[in-house]
């Protein structure tokens, strides 16, 4: 039945809205009725560019944006009985093989077999239903909005950086460079974790005022590139301030046990490794710039992990649920700006430009499904 | 008491022999007749550059070199009741505050307070007598002559970054980039801990034949670098040849597990990146160029480990020899060049060239102690 | 269609052969030809008692014996591409959910939807034909034998309990209680790892020179219990014998890193707890006695770690065929018995008996397919 | 010099106040001015019983009791450079070789060579002066009361147990058997890490309300044992009802990830080993009963691992003392009954007792220093 009204990336710059036919569903899937979905800066991305890295979109094939999404429960298939018409879910947009390698030994991530969401050739949900496997949607429970259950992937994301391959535990101290979205995400987690400190580092101050009013306990503004100063030259001088400013040390509790770099630029990544503990840990979240210079000899004298942080994994969704359950991350003041769904287009351009027509800074942007209002959660 | 004969590097390119006294021990310290010392490339580098990154040799104050060595107790302090003189005993030459924080908790590598042989401003081993701690000198089974007890200190510098930090399993798969003795060494513990497969790469065919006939179940020779071509281009070019010619995966069982580069060089790094697995682990073993250019979105989409290697620490020793002394790695075939205390300036001109007046490719270069012949083990 | 020839037990002591419908396939599973099957001692325990633990065969529920097989490829499902008919196969006998925590997870052991072979109520292995999803059907490469590829089933019980909770490294030493078929096994993986010393413990001479024959270097007999000992009293006299007779310390390069128990005697956990270094690791592999006494304050003071290991999970199955395949492991002095498929009774009665009707000791007891001859491999 | 009043045990039950030698201080060590003491039940047991395990105090050796301590720096050794008379500091009672090879693997728990304060034949801390190496005092931060330096000590064993050997992670839920100091303790801890719930079991139950209002968020009161029942048989019931009454499951997010006994009763063990999830992890805290009956087959089913935990480690008192003085942890509530050093014996009988002359029941009893006043911190 042709009732699936759809936000579509025809091609680079062009989006539409189309009926699409309602997905069928096989016996362990459901479908979701999409009700909240958040824009993320990938979306925007495949918008502009029409590529990511090496995730193209192919001319002639269109695809739906979107993959931050909760729902309520339309239809369950066959052989699903835990979940039932009504119930409302966070959706995990990345249906993986679950028979390979990397799905048996519990780095389902790394499936090399996996349908994203709005990742080439798959469409995202941006439409009014989408079909999932049952065990991709999560229950919300009672303290979670559906607002709340779209924000669970950007949430998933900081979970699998900061809990899972950071490993950060209780008391340890954090640095996270970039305060978007998802490094806003970073220091909520390292809170909800314990952390002793953690440090926001951006180069906007109203950016570094946020995130010590949302979750971070210290904050630092890197200086201004001199003028012919190269990258590493600036990202020495730049550690050492940081270091000198905050009483960072290289050794035991005035160390930092662990950088989280979410801001993708260069210099970061060269600031980030100079700053860290000895012995300590380096996560890139998310693909920022291909090709950047580290200096491999502070790697190797310091005894570093580096590590490559990518979507999410195993119990990366159930604990990011579990955490906003219990009270321990606040999603509410995230969400920056709110459109209905025939108002997709300007969300992705506010989004884009980073400032809602209200003058304030987007952080994050929310589309209601096409038969929610903008006010309902 | 002053009868230690000592080599000593003056300054830049300048050494001699010299008395010097005969070290105090204290209570639990021994005192060590030392017998055979192999060359580093770090004792050339000293001697040539003055320096090493952060660690400089200062104007006017001398240091004696040499750091792998092995000999003879000589004397013991008065609380140390597990050696006696006589014992022959492997030499771990870092002596580290055994209270800071990294100490106590298993990571002495990371001591900020270590005196290391030949490291400014500490003296090295190529004197008559060295003094360490006691629970530094490692008593060696008969199964390991006295040379062998000098390479266990670049067999642990192997046994850290492949099984220590790499966690090579048996029965996983490596690539090793570099096949001078640490590469070598890296390929030896690997097949000493049951790797499937063990790819040595080098660009120098005579290299790889030895790797082959030593450790190594496969070889790689990347291509020339073409005019023009940056390498970042050519690391591409070389990784996809590596990858067709040697049926290497992103995933499962044809994937390789873990690479460790010994070579320092740009081009290995950013190789190395590319050809290990979905998941898998890169391991920076020694200092190399500082600077390098990584591909971060291959670190980030692969999910990589990326790990600094420098010396090592806790059991590391205790395994090298435990190795040997189970005939699980041979270090015999890596001696190539046999030197008197009286040569050994000729010893590290022979290391330094890379070619003995032989004709042979150096190795590893062996001086015998002030007291003894060098045909004696 | 009924041309499935089935070994089934009817109630406890009754078996019978009986034609099976073939089972049909889903479109991600396959057909096997069932070519050879090993007989384990809890199908012997199912038809002598009809139950396991928890696990009863239900009155009126009858089941097909046997989980431990290879076989050839007579079909596959739609959606299967990397298989095809007349690939040989060893067949892994758990079929897991794939969705739920456990699954997801990586420890698909755990999974409490599993569907067992010869585990009430799922039929065994022991027909003409068994369906299996199709990435448990694991394609055996050129240098195993159909009955190697059924013996990867005990194989990868010794992995588990030796290799992935054992976490065995190269060079650590392990005490292997018992030296029935998964005891030799744990020895076998414990070599192959390149274990320092592998001891084996049973009351029974011949089986400690078996033992030692194929893959353990020391072995220790346990004395006899004596006349109103208790079992605690006599597993400290044994601990403290085996220490003496052995050279086993507390702590350091003599003491034991890893023991574990395959014979499931509530005095081999006695002493195997007292024989493990301080800090080391106790495994548990299969199901012995329910109620052991064990010495609390021993697991506290040396601070233990116990863990129970039951089958195998994720990588396991990989793993036993690659240490086959390299020739690391060699199962077959383990195959001491052949039966052919109607004298599958028979085969039972060995196993049970423990002796065979040429006198010899049973290790193994393997079963043909009902297509096949004893001779072909 | 003679100034250095001590509470000696003489033999079982007779204990005095006896002047004792200021103790010399080693170059590396410190002279600590005792403030404040926690008594310990480990303490009531040697006044009692004169022994502890395999710990005996030897007819004619007297000893010193006490080993919970704060107190001020009176003295530092010549090499001692980051502390200063007057500091205040928590001293860790265990000093360790810091060569052996657990300690130099960061396991110095395991130190077959500790000296620890109170364990014959070293003695405790309950003089006006105690001698440590100076890495083992810690200086308080200001937030840190002298009764919380003491307190430092119960805390880090809970710290060793919840947070080291148990690996407890944020939103994971725990059960703690015992409601004395260190299973309050392990509440604390568990709660500081985020656990999602932390269940207090106990057979009293004004001690089951003062844990909920401490640290739990759920309680369990076991049944009685009925005339007759085993306690084997209990457990299971008991386990099955705490599994009904507080909605535990076997597996996913209603089950127990971790357990840790603190109580030392067999149907603490029983029970716990029953109620923890498939795959989870169970700790002994502390010596308990010698001979505990468990159900191994229950571990080996379920995989669990069950690790002994003993006193403390690396890293484990920095931990405690970050976790108090960021306010995640309130020591404050724990001390029930304070005693001027005079009334030392009383407050031995009070611990003993479990129950004050004010009537109310014991947790913790702290004792001042000679030379300091009940009310002074």
């Amino acid at each position: 039945m042709l009732d699936n009204l759809s936000f579509v990336l025809k091609k680079v710059d062009t989006v539409t809205f189309e009926q699409r036919p309602i997905p069928d569903i096989g016996s362990h899937e459901v479908l979701v009725e999409v009700k909240k979905t958040g824009i993320c800066g990938s979306d925007v991305h495949y918008l502009v560019h029409g590529r990511i890295g090496d995730y193209v979109l192919e001319a002639g094939k269109d695809m739906v944006l979107g993959h931050e999404s909760s729902g309520v429960i339309a239809k369950v298939g066959s052989l699903v009985s835990h979940l039932k018409p009504g119930d409302r879910v966070s959706i995990e947009p990345g249906a993986t093989c679950r028979t390979c390698v990397a799905c048996k030994e519990g780095r389902y991530e790394l499936c090399p077999n996996i349908r994203f969401a709005a990742t080439p050739p798959s469409d995202g949900t941006l439409g009014r239903y989408y079909a999932v496997p049952s065990h991709l949607a999560y229950p919300l429970p009672p303290e979670l909005s559906l607002e709340d259950g779209a924000m669970i992937e950007p949430l998933s994301v900081a979970v699998h950086a900061v809990a899972k391959l950071g490993n950060l535990r209780t008391s340890q101290s954090i640095a996270i460079f970039g305060c978007g979205p998802v490094g806003l995400l970073c220091m909520a987690v390292a809170k909800a974790f314990g952390a002793s400190r953690v440090i926001a580092v951006d180069i906007v101050p109203h950016r570094l005022e946020f995130a010590k009013s949302y979750a971070a306990t210290d904050s630092f503004m890197p200086p201004l590139l001199e003028q012919g100063e190269t990258n590493v030259a600036f990202s020495k001088r730049a550690a050492a301030l940081m270091k000198a400013e905050l009483g960072i040390a290289e050794q035991g509790a005035r160390g930092i046990d662990l950088v989280v770099d979410a801001s993708g630029a260069e210099t970061s990544v060269q600031t980030g490794v100079r700053i860290v503990k000895s012995g300590g840990t380096y996560v890139q979240v998310g693909m920022g710039q291909p090709d950047v210079t580290i200096d491999m000899s502070t790697v190797v004298c310091k005894q570093l992990t580096v590590k490559g942080s990518f979507r999410y994994g195993a119990g990366d969704y159930p604990l990011a649920i579990s955490l906003v359950a219990q009270g321990k991350v606040d999603l509410k003041p995230l969400v920056s700006h709110r459109f209905s769904f025939q108002d997709a287009l300007l969300a992705f351009e506010t989004t884009r430009s980073g400032k809602g027509s209200d003058g304030k800074g987007v952080i994050k942007t929310m589309i209601s499904g096409p038969d929610m209002k903008v006010s309902e959660l």
